[in-house]
């Protein structure tokens, strides 16, 4: 019987309600770091918890041995907000085993708990089968992630040196759909943006004043509008100017993973729609995976209580984040978008922009050795060639590690693809999570 | 000295949190009703609290006398809801008053309790120095008049015969701006609607679904920008085919208003903008008072919280009121409205339209007799030439009252133009309160 049951050891990590945006849940963010640090040393490996100006980074090693190669392993303990709450059908951090499923369902299971704990618990099982490594291993579980990381990359400027690996690996992205081994070679960058109209002083009566007062709501929903032609192509000038065009064999890529996923079906599964929307001219994989975007995640003002109320009101709140591709740079993005959005308003509305975090897009050849070697165990571990995948979501420090540590990352994704990330009732599948415990000592002894 | 102190008995009526929109303030609405029918015995009038389907309608008569004319004033004891709290300097239903500037802060002081109760008082007033009046006098104090009066049509229906007067009173418009006394001679309709844009069956994470899947959000901004023109002008078809023209004489008499009252820059004080915008063509006072709107009074949805949640968000919701001038038929332009959303949907998502209540516009001639009788008792009172107006606000009951009772209205604003009306800190200068009071005692002489 091994040191570390799986399963229990998951529900334990999945407990902590590490949300790391929202400031009330400051101390279980430290007691989910703390938590980790047990676990490390309990492998015998050497640890050591890292403060930061925002939430700390965890960092264990193996004994090193300077004629093996180094591979850093890198995930996070920091979960996304869990409301909607009402929607979830069980609390969020109250770990639920469905056995008909095959699934465990708490926030963070997928994104990324079960992912980042499955390479610790291989590396653990391995030291006790064997009592060593092929390779020397460095954890890095960050807590800020969620929020982009945004202390991640002087940690790493500082740490340089001591970090410094051959190789990166991150199981932060997803199987391909019907739950498919896949590999990632490259992921979308982030940039997030909030504006505020501000209009009258106060909130106006609609009758006594409407038709001489620019109403904010009715402002900041042009502004939205203006973003997006009726096909949803982007509006903003210059936003598609570094775009780096889809390669023929990227698109061969993403037909056959279609073909063999069930093309269009499964998304709008997935996603609960009858009917899917985006840019003319690219498939869907390639609309989420290689065209950038902008997105309204939030919208408020005026009145939110039931019934009516006859106002105009005084200002209005909107939340816009951005997934962009190589070789877009957010930093210029977000300059655009706020001109463009400046440009527009109309005689008595004023508009204030809160840029929010950002992160580059990444693109990496999947045909390097490092990336051979990846694929060669994922197909030992699934029984299947792995698919080549251009995923929608961002991990903005992947671009980091390539600038700061000079390597590149190898994106094995294990997070089923109905894992409902970021929604309500986030799951995983206990068999990707197991898997992924082998596909962890396989792998290392290929890029040993 | 007289039985009823006007400031505390105004006090005590506005002590009531009678917000008729919010369930939770049922039993305030009952409450205030049952005072009034208190003050009302009080008087030595003959009373009655009706109930209806909704909130209580207060009737209180004088002893009819066959050989005089009938008066029937009308007034609601309801109020806005009080949000946002936080902008109020006191509580909104803790009265306070500012000597310095002689008002009075409570949510509903002006919109309508210190000018029914002028009312009310005036004839207290009367009866305690004659015993008797020139006029019958039939008091009608509704408490759904927020909520669009929804059950007060067919209680008139109902009570029709011994409701029926020579003549209507109504205090629930403004005075002039520059708090100069006014006769409103046109009221705005209203028409309101709420629309729920639902496209995935829950919130998606923006990486891995953005660009493949239209979102609610954006879908619904585009919806609330294809409803004007940049310049302020709606674009829905048919939208302006009933209205009835300015006359030459009404943009006289704009005009005159405007240069006696400072303005436009009174308008953008009182709103607290730098500039004003509106439709093209048309002055401010004839866009607030003679041109139809559309304001967006909410919307919502996604991520309301701090920071950032990278969501495509479920649904979202949209609360739109229109008002409207003479001639325009609030259940076409409803219907109008809800077709032109419809048809602009994208795929993937549905729409659910709400409709919500509705009133017509009014207009009727100053040049009658009463509405001459009106004029010169404003004038003794206040001592010039009242200002002929277009009020840009609703009481959709105006139009039941031609309708049913056959009668017109007289329009008589006694609210202070920086009154606050439906905002925070709501207010009412005394001397207009204090005015009315003497008001009422002239008119109902000349009415007699």
């Amino acid at each position: 019987m091994p040191t570390f049951d799986s399963i229990s050891t998951l529900i334990e990590y999945l407990r902590f309600p590490s949300v790391s945006t929202q400031p009330e849940h400051t101390t279980d963010v430290v007691a989910c770091a703390t938590w980790l640090e047990a676990l490390f040393k309990k492998m015998g490996l050497s640890t050591a918890i890292h403060q930061t100006p925002g939430h700390p980074i965890v960092i264990a090693k193996t004994i090193p041995d300077p004629k093996k190669r180094t591979v850093l392993i890198y995930g996070h303990y920091d979960v996304q907000p869990s409301d909607p709450l009402p929607e979830w059908t069980s609390p969020p951090f109250e770990p639920r085993i469905n056995e008909e499923e095959g699934k465990i369902y708490a926030r963070g299971s997928s994104d990324n708990k079960a992912p980042t704990l499955a390479h610790i618990l291989g590396v653990a099982q391995a030291l006790e089968e064997k009592g060593t490594l092929p390779v020397n291993v460095i954890f890095l579980i960050e807590g800020e992630e969620e929020i982009g990381s945004p202390h991640l990359a002087a940690f790493l400027e500082k740490h340089r040196e001591e970090l410094k690996p051959d190789v990166i690996l991150v199981s932060d992205t997803g199987m391909a759909p019907g739950n498919l081994p896949a590999m990632t070679y490259a992921l979308r960058g982030v940039a997030a943006l909030e504006f505020i109209v501000r209009g009258p002083s106060h909130d106006l009566h609609s009758g006594l004043f409407g038709g001489a007062i620019a109403n904010p709501l009715t402002v900041a929903a042009r502004l939205i509008a203006s973003l997006h032609d009726e096909k949803g192509h982007i509006l903003i000038p210059g936003f598609y100017d570094e775009v780096q065009p889809l390669q023929p064999w990227e698109r061969e890529a993403a037909k056959a993973l279609e073909e063999a996923a069930g093309g269009d079906e499964s998304i709008k599964d997935l996603a609960g729609v009858k009917e899917l929307f985006g840019e003319a001219g690219f498939s869907t994989l390639e609309r989420i995976g290689a065209r950038p975007t902008v997105e309204v995640n939030g919208f408020g003002g005026g009145y939110q209580g039931e019934g009516t109320k006859t106002i105009l009101p005084k200002e209005a709140f909107v939340k816009l984040s951005f997934r962009l591709v190589a070789n877009q740079d957010p930093q210029k993005i977000l300059e655009l978008a706020s001109n463009y959005l400046r440009q527009q308003l109309p005689p008595g509305v004023s508009i204030e922009i809160l840029l929010g975090h950002s992160g580059e897009a990444c693109f990496s050849d999947p045909q390097s050795d490092d990336g051979k070697a990846a694929q060669e165990a994922l197909q030992e571990t699934f029984g299947s060639q792995p698919f080549l995948l251009r995923d929608g979501a961002s991990i903005p420090i992947i671009a980091s590690f390539k600038k700061i540590l000079g390597v590149d990352t190898l994106l094995i994704g294990l997070a089923n693809p109905d894992c409902g990330m970021h929604s309500p009732n986030e799951n995983m599948l206990l068999k990707n999570f197991l898997d992924g415990i082998k596909l962890n000592q396989v792998l290392l002894e290929k890029l040993r």
